[in-house]
Order: C-alpha cells, then structure tokens, then sequence
C-alpha cells in the first residue's frame, strides 16, 4: 500500500496514506465504531470531525450472525455506512478482556477480507505488562507465527501485524524487526492499553521507542487503542502515524470530559472551558442536567471535536518545526508524562531521535522548560560541535549571552600581549557558540528566558567544560578591560572566511577545509542585511546560504569539491542506473530508487547524488535519512538541486 | 459598588460586581467597543461570546460632535446597543499614542457620568515604561490630584483611578496606597501596555505584584490593555480582575490568530487547530480566501471565542484549586513568561502570595516543572515545618519517596540501642514529610514525577537540611538492616496521639499542646478507611479532622481551650457589637462587620470569633486574610461553625 512522508519534525511525519476507499493524511485518529452500538454516526463523524478512517471489530461482526452475514453479502462500508477506508481489529484484545476468543487466526483474517477491509488485523497474542518474559516471548513467538500464516490469505487487504513483546524491550525490537520482514502493511503497537490507563507513560515511551527501532520506518505505525490527546503529540513525535479511540465514547458513558490536557469529571467542571459546537451552545448546568442519553452523546461528540482538534494542532506543529514544544507543553499537564520525557534524554534514545531530526526548522526554537535542552536537534547541535569543530586559536575570550547575532557586537579580531588572535566565544543559553556561527541553525534561532532552570544550566555548562577544554580561557567582566590582551583590530574581510570554514566544519565535517576554499574566493553579499549570499571559489559559485538558518546550500561545483574530500559513501545518496537519466533532468530522487545513502545524512541535509560507480549527478537536499529511504517505496528521498548536465 | 468573593484560589478570585446594569462575574473580559467601528456588535457579544461588559472610549465620542450629542441624549448604552455594564476609558492611552489629548480632567469624567457609564476613569497620566524616575514621579503626582479632584464629581458612576508609576516598583506601590483611600471604585493598573507589547512579562509581573501590594484588596483591579489570554492566568493568579481586549479585532486586521498559547500568523496556519464555532465551519485554506472585510470578522470572532474560553479555563481552575497549574502550564509557551514566573521565587512575593493563598484544597497538588516547588502553597507547608515543627526524638530514620501513605508502611516505634524512639521521616519529592503528617495537606496530596527536575531537587534537599540540622541522621538502604536499632515496635495508640500533635501543632502552632491534648483522649475513626475523625478530650468533643486534606476542624470546645493557649489576637477573628447576635445564631460573620483578625490567619483557617472583650462567640473558617476582611464591605468573611450558645 503505498505510503509516503510528505512533511516532517522530530521523528514525527505527515503522511499519504493511500486505500482503496481513498486517501488518508496521517497522523489520523480512527473512531472505533462497536456496529452494534454507534454513538456518533459514521456519515456525522465525515461530515462534522474530519474523520478519514474508521476502525471497528470484525471478531464482533463475525460472532453475530446477522452481522455477520449482512457483512459478507454488502461488505463492511455498507454495514457501517462509510465509504471511506474502514480498518477492522480481530478479537486480540477482547482475548485479553475476557479470556477468550473463539474464532481461528486464519479464519478471522479471510472474513476481515472478505468483507472488503481497507486494512484488517491478525489475531495476535495480546502481551500484558506483568506477564513473565516466557509468557511474553511465547506470545510474541505465536503472534509471528500467526502473521506469517495470515499474510497468505490477505488478498487485496492491507494486512495490519501488531507488535508484541509485553514490557520486554529487546521482545519488542525482535517482533518489530520480524514482522517488519513478512510483507505486512501496517504495524500497530500493540499491548499499551493496560499502560495507558495505568498512566504509566515511561513505560509506554519505552515501548514505542523499542518497537519503532525495530520496525521498518517505511510502513505506518499505529499505536492500538490509544485514543486520549494527551499522548497524542508524544506518541507522534516518536513516530506513530495513527490512533484509534473508542474513548470518546467510553469516557462519555462515564461523565468524563477529554481535553487536551487530561479528562475531567464533569460535576468538576462549573464553566466548559471550550468552544467546541457543543460547548458554544450549553452551559456546564444545562449539560448536567441532560437526560443520559442526550448527554452522553452531546459529551461524546465535544471528546470527539477535542480529539480531531489535536491532531490538527500536531500537524501544524509538524509543519511548524515545532512539534517538540508541543510534547513538551503537553508534559506539564501529567506529571508521569513529564516523567515520560526523561526516556529521551538517555543517550541511547537521543541517538536514535537525532536520526530523525531535520537540521533546520522554519521556526524559532522555543525553550518551554527542563526538556528543551534535551532535544535531539541540541543534542545534534552540540554533538557536531564537539566532534567536528575544534576552536581556531590557542585561548579563548569568553562573553555572557547577549543580544543576536553575538557577531554585530564582537565582529573584531582580538590579539593577545604576543600579539595573538583569540577565539571569542559566547557562553550562551543554549551552550557555547563561536562568534563565527553565530548566523547557523540553532545557535541564531533560540528563543530562552534570560534565566533557565538549574538543570539547563547544568548540561549547558558541561557541554561548555567539554568546548573548550583545550583552551584557555579568559572572561569577560562587565566595565572591565582585558589587561591581557594586547589590542583590538578591526576587520571585515578575514571573519567572513572564519565563518565560512567554521559553518562548512559544522556542517558538512572538517573535511571539507582541504578542497572548499582552496583557491581564490569572492563572498557575495545581501545589500539588505549584509549577511553571506553566495561564495565563489576560483570563480565558480560553490555554495550559497541560507539567510533563515545561516546553513550552506550546496551548488554542483561545490559538489565536485566535496566528492574529492569526502570517501565513498559520506555525504552520497546512490541512486539506481534506471534514475539515472531522471536524476540528470534535475527531477527529484525517489526512494525506491535509492541503493544505499550516508548513514550520516539527516533530513534537510545537503548532499551527492551518485550513480553506483560514485559518479555525480547531481547535488541536493535529502528529505529523508538512510533507513527511511531504503525502506519506503513511495516518494521523495532527495530534493534535486543542481545536476552535472 | 458592591463587591465580593465568591470562590478563590493562588491571589486569585471569583467575585461579583454589581452595577445598575446588573451583576459581572469576575475575572472578566471586556471587549473594546470602537463606537465608530464595530466589527462584532455588542449583541452578539452578549449572545453568543458570554461578554458581561464592555468598554468604550469616551474621548472617542466626546470629540465627535454627532456621537457626544447623542451620548448625551440617549445614553452611552443606547448609543452601543448593549444594555448591561459599560465601562470608558478617558484618552489617556491616546495622550500616550497621539501626545496629547485636547479634554479637561475634569470635564471628561463629568461627561462620563452624563452619558450614564456604570464606571468612568479619570484622566490619568499614562507613564510610560522608559522614562525617567521624574517624570514618573510627576506622572504619579498628578494622577493623584486628578483623581482626587475627579471623585467629587462622579455621581452615581463608579470611578475607575489608574495605577501609574511606570516601572518604579516603590511609585507604583505608593501610587496604589494612595489612591486607594481616595474612594474611587475600580483600579486599573494603567501604562502596561508597552510592557505586553514587548513582552516584558518579568516586568510586568513586578509592576502588578507592586501595585497589588498598595491596592485595597477589596476593590476590583483592571490589567489596563490586557487582551491575550497567555497573559490572562498569571494576571488573575496575582489578584486581576478585569481584562479589556482590543486585540481580538486589531490582531485579525493583521492576520493574525490568537491561541491560549500564543499569537500565530494566518500564513502559518495550515489546519485550523481550533473548534471554535468559527474554526469548525471553515478550513484554513477557505480562511485564508475570504475577502478581507469577511476574513478579519471570522478572525476576530476566533479571537474573542478564545479569549472568552480562557476566562472560563481559568474560573474553572480557581474553583478546582489549580490555578497555580494552569498559570505554570501556559509558562511553557512563551520563555518570557517562563522567565516571569521567576519574579513569583523571590522570597518578598512568595511571602506576598502566600497571605492569599487557601490552606487546603479541593484538587492534588500537581507538578508541572521547576516552578512548582516554588509555589506559596509548598513555600507555606515549608515555612510552617520549619518554624513551628520540631521532629520529636533525637534520632530520625530517613525512608526515600514511596507509596503513599507513607503510615500504612511505617506506622511502628523504631527504637535505637540505648532503647529510645526515633523519628521516621520520608525524604519525598516535595521536602521532609514526618510519617506523622503523612495525611495532612499538600504532604499527602501532591502528585510528582518519580524523577523531579534538579531545580526541584536543589529545593527539597535545602529544606530536609534545615528540618534535619538538629537530628542524627540514619538513612534508610534497600534489602539493610538496622544494626544501630534494637528493635521495632507495633502500636497503634500512641500512633494517633502523635498525629494529633503533629497535625494540630503546624495547623495553629506549638501553643495549642498546652491544652488541647491535656486531658483524656479519646479517638474516633471512620470504620471504612480508618482514618481519625473526631476527638474528644475528657469527654468533651474538641476537633474533626476532615478525611479530605487530614486538618482539623474546630469545635466550640475546642475553640474555649485554644483561646486560653494563644494570646490576643491570634487565632481571632474580632467582630463589631452588632454582629454578636448574628454570630451567636451562628450566621456567617460579613467583613463589615469585622474590626480587627490575627494576621496570621490565612483563607481556610480556622479561627476563634471573639468581639471587643475578647469574649468568644463562637468558631469557623476563614473565607478572607485579614487586609481583605478589613477592606471588603460586602461577602462573608468567616463561615461560623459552632458557637457558644
């Protein structure tokens, strides 16, 4: 089934999902619909909440007979009455609730079938959080099997295998790693219910973070009965492209509201703290004194209305490049999500986050609290700058934060009594930063309080220890005078080729000094702002940069440079023979085309297209990383910009 | 203009105001009504946006001829349709904009009363965020000869006197202080605007901290400008009332959308993450298509839905006591704001915000970051640890965080080797919790991570040193034995007694054991949860303790005997010869009625009534702090309980 990235932040994505009842964009929350009871009718919920999909039991239509047979005769769409893609559960989890199911694995898969579901699921083992590690692995061992049977029979079906593995995380990455091999089309988490309403959400973060290691990213990933927008933006950050809930209704037989911060009773609310279409037009009094079914149905629709909006609010985030002060606001809301955050600053984690995390946002980035210095794009940033960056000279002049960019105050050179240059460097919020990249994503773009909290200020000044270890360092003294330092020069010409070298190490690795600026260079500037527009080398133009985030954008000459520096396969993308002539047109680089690419690349970086003899063909700027790219099958890997022909 | 508290929380409050245009509800939001511009009528402000009251400018229609002759006829609420409470402003805020403004002081504020405003403002002088300490100063000295000039001629309108003072916090204190003796009616806290503007929230914060400081707690206070809603909470948290929005029309005039947790541009906008009666109908990208007379009413009725949500959010926070959480939550989407709540640490404010803040609350105390700990509720379950608690024996066993409560697990006498008892104290993530006060409110109501953030933890181990600096401290480790104790002893007699002591001692402080627990003592507990629910003392019925936050409540009998332990006035509230009989028939005693009150006593104390003699009438709880029993004439101050006859 083909399924594309078309927008992307942390390790979250906007995706095309495409069934034959139509086209679903992810992250999409699917209403569970129980046929034997519906709530919400499924044609409202089209019309009224922007529902694209629903899910519903087949293990519940297959054991009435009536629905059962209506089903097989005019197919699951007209039963329910939706012509949109319907996706069906098998009985797993009614296994778990009582005990038992008495349908075979096989059986369920081919009514799921033939009743025409978009996508149906195998009758998998339902692992439970305090089951043993031999009770887990047996289940996660029956549920391969299962898959492997079930995904003979699935027809035209998109075929949805739940991962299992209880709370055991190496379980986890197997089944994932397994199932992602059998040629299903779907992979839902399964299990996480019972951590969900426990509200054990560390435990829920591990899970996810195992399972999504395992499983191919090329395929989308549905977190099974997750339906509270609390964990909603979370759950997307780390990768999870749909949600299923029958909480909105669940929550409504019980007089408990959903927000996007938590649930509340409703004898709690005295003012409804919202604009939904039902709230606009009651009272918190009249809404209690509705008859029950009224008032379940009126509460259920508000859930529903609140739910929908949280997933837009996800997608803009994601469009935005600001999904991560989404998690992290959402955070403050449960103090054990707040504590589900901490999963991520393990280094392990961070590692893998990184890999998702595009180099460069539209945005700001906004500090919201202790999690903001954790984040993978900082944890990027600093990482590049330890490993790749090394200060110019001997000592170092430190200044505190001040306003930005730090270079319109300190644009000078500085010289020691032995009439030495010195490297100047801001102790900022967000940790050091060379005067000289301080125009580059994010070191320009962070938005801090002037005082962060203990722990920022903590990691900040490790990160910092760790800089400028080498280095000798003198401080800055407000109103004072650098008694040794012998004099200031002033000079324009030698900082822009500080910055350049400085932001071409950081961004591509300091390999890139042996060949970039090797000759003659010319800097074109912006008459407006004054800031680096196009560098030429020899007379050919070989990058420009980017005013937004102060990154290179690579032209084909650079390219050429780069080849030389860099040894097969850093900074490549290899492409297939049968998009080579594509490629040379200057059109975009699919994925299915791509053979193998830099484990390095992240998304949003620059890099070289080349054929299997590492021939150039071109330069440009992937939109996905290594895996995502030999495992999707739809879609663009790598925005083409210039070609060598 | 009657006046009163109807429901509190933090500085907080719900209060009415009563008009001659009918009751408001606060805090409340007033829409600025531009007579010669209206985007949104004020009737459907009042149908469908919930708005109690509007505000208008009087210079506005006092320069237009038309309008001022037909204010003058009609009525300034004939003339905007709008038939409940209008309140106008006086051109100050356009002698800031434009200069200077052509009007006499005095004349604006009679032609405000003539045209029947329910409240009129004074021509104020507008002092401005950057200006000198004398100008200010000068500012500040002719405000306040204009108020006092003005309040002779406002009829029956009640007068609204401005705040100024720009940034000098000693000016806007004095400013307050003494306006507020001057029997104006409602207090904005004018020459903010700038300061929102630039978001200057740190600022912001100091200049209405300062400015409360010096207010009569008992009028209404007016965040003169504020109209967006992530100011809103923080703003009500320090003790505001009245907002005035003009942001929701000159924000849609510039395409921009405001959210609880910020303003986003329509550009950025990609999916309308909103389920306002607007948003619901419409799709960003139709939006973004109307022409733009359509476009900026769809805006601006957006705006003011959220706007007006956020007032209910908020009210609802106050009656479930969480306004402290909402406040803390909406930091995290602007670092300025998260930097402002810094202001709320320094000790002055805490001490500050601690005299208004309720002793118990309905809710737990939920953490949502480094802000909590320092929230006056923690800071006064600190002070009162360590100012009025001593632990009771030489030696403390220090048990980490656990399952709560802590006594279900450690409700034994640990004895050391020479055979004395020793202290069992929990080292939690909110400070030292002696297992004896393990049920008392926020020690057993709070809901932490099981990993605080360091800032948190910096806190909690400076006051477990200060509670612990005279004890031998033994720690307690997983699977160790207690070779430094002899043995442990089960009892559960002496157990109740020392919870008595504990829990009565920090509630009224170390007097009370002279003669609370002096006599024999029986104790009653519920069957259901075991819990201690009444005491008797040689018979004779002396506390409750409600199940709820483990406080006592005080009975009559107990109200003779703390009398005699505690001096005059603490514990008393004093009330006026005509209000003896009142109180003896056990009705609530009103604050105009009150003369003098300990100001020790804080909301949701319990108290001793007593009149002049000191003759006690009766016990209850305290609805006010004593500044506010002495300011407001309306409302009830202290809910009588039982009395002595």
């Amino acid at each position: 089934m083909r399924f594309e990235i078309k927008s992307r932040d942390a390790a979250g994505r906007i995706c095309n999902f495409f069934t034959k009842h139509g086209r679903v964009e992810t992250p999409a929350l699917m209403p569970v619909i129980n046929p034997n009871k519906i709530i919400i009718s499924p044609g409202e919920m089209k019309r009224f909440f922007d529902v694209q999909m629903l899910i519903t039991n087949s293990y519940i239509i297959w054991k009435n007979k009536d629905l059962r047979r209506l089903a097989l005769k005019e197919g699951v769409h007209s039963l329910l009455g939706f012509d949109g893609p319907v996706m069906t559960d098998s009985g797993a989890f009614q296994s778990y609730v009582y005990g038992e199911v008495e349908v075979d694995p096989v059986e369920i898969v081919k009514f799921q079938r033939d009743i025409g579901c978009d996508v149906g699921t195998i009758l998998d083992v339902f692992g439970t959080p305090e089951e043993s590690r031999e009770r887990a692995e047996r289940g996660v061992t029956e549920t391969i099997v299962r898959a492997r049977e079930s995904v003979r029979f699935k027809g035209e079906m998109g075929l949805a295998c739940p991962v299992q593995g209880s709370t055991y995380l190496d379980l986890r990455e197997k089944c994932a790693r397994v199932l992602s091999k059998i040629g299903a089309d779907f992979y839902p988490i399964g299990g996480v219910v019972p951590l969900m309403e426990k509200q054990k959400y560390s435990d829920l973060v591990r899970v996810i973070l195992a399972s999504k290691k395992g499983l191919t990213p090329g395929k989308p990933v549905h977190l099974f009965g997750a339906g509270h927008p609390l964990v909603f933006p979370l759950a997307v950050a780390l990768g999870c492209d749909f949600f299923d809930s029958a909480a909105y209704v669940k929550y409504a037989e019980d007089n408990r509201m959903i927000f996007p911060w938590g649930t509340v009773k409703l004898e709690d609310v005295y003012e409804l703290p919202c604009n939904c279409p039902v709230c606009s037009k009651i009272s918190a009094s009249e809404l209690k004194k509705l008859d029950v079914k009224e008032r379940v149905l009126q509460i259920a629709r508000h859930n529903l209305y609140v739910c929908s909006a949280e997933i837009k609010k996800i997608k803009n985030a994601i469009r935005n490049g600001e999904l991560w002060e989404l998690v992290e606001r959402r955070a403050t809301s449960n103090p054990y999500l707040f504590e589900a955050l901490k999963e991520l600053t393990r280094k392990t984690n961070k590692k893998w986050l990184e890999r998702f995390e595009p180099v460069s946002k539209n945005k700001g980035l906004f500090y919201t609290g202790p999690h903001t210095i954790h984040r993978p794009i900082i944890y990027r940033a600093h990482s590049r700058l330890l490993e790749r960056y090394k200060p110019v000279f001997k000592k170092t002049l430190v200044f505190p934060e001040g306003d930005k960019p730090y270079s319109s105050f300190y644009n000078m050179w500085i010289k020691d009594l032995a009439g030495k240059k010195i490297n100047i460097l801001i102790d900022s919020m967000i940790g050091p930063v060379p005067v000289e990249l301080d125009e580059m994503y994010p070191f320009a773009q962070f938005v801090f309080p002037h005082i962060v909290d203990k722990e920022t200020q903590m990691e900040t000044k490790r990160v910092f220890k760790a800089f400028t270890k080498n280095s000798e360092i003198i401080y800055w003294k407000e109103g004072g005078t650098f008694e040794s330092l012998r004099n200031v020069e002033e000079g324009n010409d030698d900082w822009d080729l500080m910055r350049l070298r400085a932001v071409s190490t950081v961004q591509f690795g300091p390999e890139c000094q042996k060949v970039l600026f090797n000759g003659e260079i010319d800097v074109v500037k912006s008459k407006k702002t004054g800031k680096i527009r196009n560098v030429f080398c020899d007379g050919k133009h070989v990058l420009s940069m980017r005013a937004s985030d102060g990154m290179f954008t690579l032209k084909i000459e650079g390219g050429r440079l780069l080849q030389k520096a860099f040894k097969y396969p850093r900074l490549r993308v290899v492409v297939d023979h049968d998009a080579v002539s594509f490629v040379k047109e200057g059109k975009s680089v699919f994925s299915k085309f791509v053979l193998d690419c830099d484990p390095d690349l992240r998304p949003l970086d620059e890099c070289l297209i080349v054929d299997k003899k590492d021939e150039l063909l071109g330069v440009g700027r992937c939109l996905l990383n290594r895996e995502e790219m030999l495992s999707f099958t739809y879609g663009v890997a790598v925005k083409t910009r210039e070609t060598t022909i």
